[in-house]
């Protein structure tokens, strides 16, 4: 999966991925008015809401970029009702050939990891039958309980060729209270890093790895040492846009061969006909505003790669 | 919520929680089978199995047991008709006056962590409606983020008087790949437990805050200095039973008054009838096994405390 988002982002020359996480005041009033007249102020109307706005946004964008990454949080919040329209949301993004990164954040104890890696990136038995139930590409995957909730991961990842990004530093302002902390004169992130490197020689592709890393665009300085730490490893990069990161901060996140990094952008990219800049397209062509901010911050991604020290 | 869970636990003298982590292979043969006869072997067979599993556990334990604690990625592997069956799960256990503490371990930034609380322990607002999704009692966060992961949590516990237990020290055996580096010469799950303690202060019940602290059975020392730490936290301790932790272990978990810390055992519990002590209840009285595990285990660590040094 890891060799499909490369050649996914060869195709789109784009090294973007569209946070899909929608809250509610993200959402037209005519697109939560349909879905309430349709099911009610319930969660399953939120649910359709969410579904509604998700379709449309994947609509105008599907052709410009490699890949989406819900994050399950927005879903989760609403329930059952919400999880189904994660869930239909995972499904139609592949439909449309996007590669889905399920931004779920789990990780626990070696036993339990597993069964989050059946559920989400791998099949789980029933009798005689299997099931793949959420099915995503790739899954984020917290590190605080080290290698035995990892390596449930990256069992299943050699199995079905999928992927993970593990959350090395993240885009938090408050992400180096623990992150930052000195072992022996360096950073713990410098030894999740050395980690990542370490479980992703068991499962490479042909240029990277399997296994990402997850590092924030709000600590440019961090993610060029860590893309030494892991030079094989794919880069997920959270925090581009509303968060504060820009593009010329984002150009040691990448490697020589101008590869290795795919950024991340969800308010600025679903939310941008809020943005003044887009505010000409009004709440009702959201889609083609997303479709416009897309196309704004490949540019910008690319201008600053081109431009490159 | 805390001081309900302190009334259960004085009410019921265990200070034990069962672990509602449902694996297909703990589950008799006739429970499957009768789930797959009515919805065929697919996840939503599974889902029928896991919650009929759980009900007859519930039944034959709850009025010995003052918690129980479903993990979420037992369900979650069945996709959504698993986590419909948790929501089953800790809804018929409200009904049955147990606290239920969710273990999903949830963590992300600041945004993303409000929509998990949210989710989870609060309320989610659609039109003029109000909902609570999951509604459990306490849920369990990793802290891998920092503080702006932990306060979206805090928030909602204030609201809804609910409460968190922050992973610090964690019972699998990896668990010290990064939780034990040394800061400043002190452990990072120290740090960890300092910060835990600072949240807690702002969120007190009677005696004891609402966030306490997850740390493994399996570390009994550890667990000692973090008692200290962490006064008013409670102390959630995985690991008793199958992961090796025994009652002598766990007594410097608890503080002089006899509270403060809440042993869990899952699979001790609830596959009871497969081990040689119980076998003799045979497969088709699984539950009557599970009551007589509950019995030991609440002995156990009654002698432990009575015996304490």
């Amino acid at each position: 999966m890891i060799n499909q988002l490369i050649a996914n982002i060869k195709k789109t020359e784009a090294p973007i991925v569209v946070g899909l996480d929608p809250m509610l005041n993200y959402i037209p009033e005519q697109v939560q008015k349909k879905a309430y007249e349709e099911f009610g102020e319930t969660l399953e109307g939120a649910a359709e809401a969410i579904w509604q706005f998700n379709k449309e946004i994947v609509d105008k964008t599907y052709d410009l970029i490699p890949a989406v990454k819900p994050q399950i949080a927005m879903y989760e919040q609403f329930g059952i009702p919400g999880l189904a329209a994660f869930k239909k949301t995972v499904d139609y993004c592949k439909e449309k050939g996007l590669v889905v990164i399920g931004d779920i954040k789990r990780g626990d104890i070696g036993s339990t990891s597993a069964a989050y890696a059946t559920g989400h990136i791998g099949r789980v038995q029933v009798g005689d039958k299997a099931y793949a139930p959420f099915d995503e590409d790739f899954v984020t995957v917290n590190p605080y309980l080290g290698s035995d909730g990892v390596n449930p991961f990256l069992d299943v990842c050699k199995e079905e060729k999928k992927g993970i990004f593990v959350l090395v530093k993240t885009s938090n302002p408050s992400s180096g209270e623990f992150q930052d902390q000195l072992i022996d004169g360096r950073p713990l992130y410098e030894l999740v890093g050395e980690k990542v490197a370490a479980w992703g020689e068991e499962v490479m592709g042909d240029a990277y790895s399997y296994v990402g890393a997850v590092v924030g665009a709000t600590y440019p300085k961090m993610g060029k040492a860590l893309r030494k730490i892991m030079p094989k490893a794919y880069i997920l990069v959270p925090g581009y846009g509303a968060q504060g990161g820009k593009g010329k901060d984002l150009v040691h996140f990448f490697n020589e061969d101008g590869l290795g990094a795919i950024v991340n952008s969800s308010r600025g990219i679903i939310a941008a006909y809020k943005q003044e800049k887009y505010q000409s397209f009004g709440p009702e062509n959201f889609g083609d505003a997303s479709r416009a901010a897309v196309k704004d911050m490949a540019e910008d991604i690319k201008g600053a790669l081109e431009n490159r020290a």
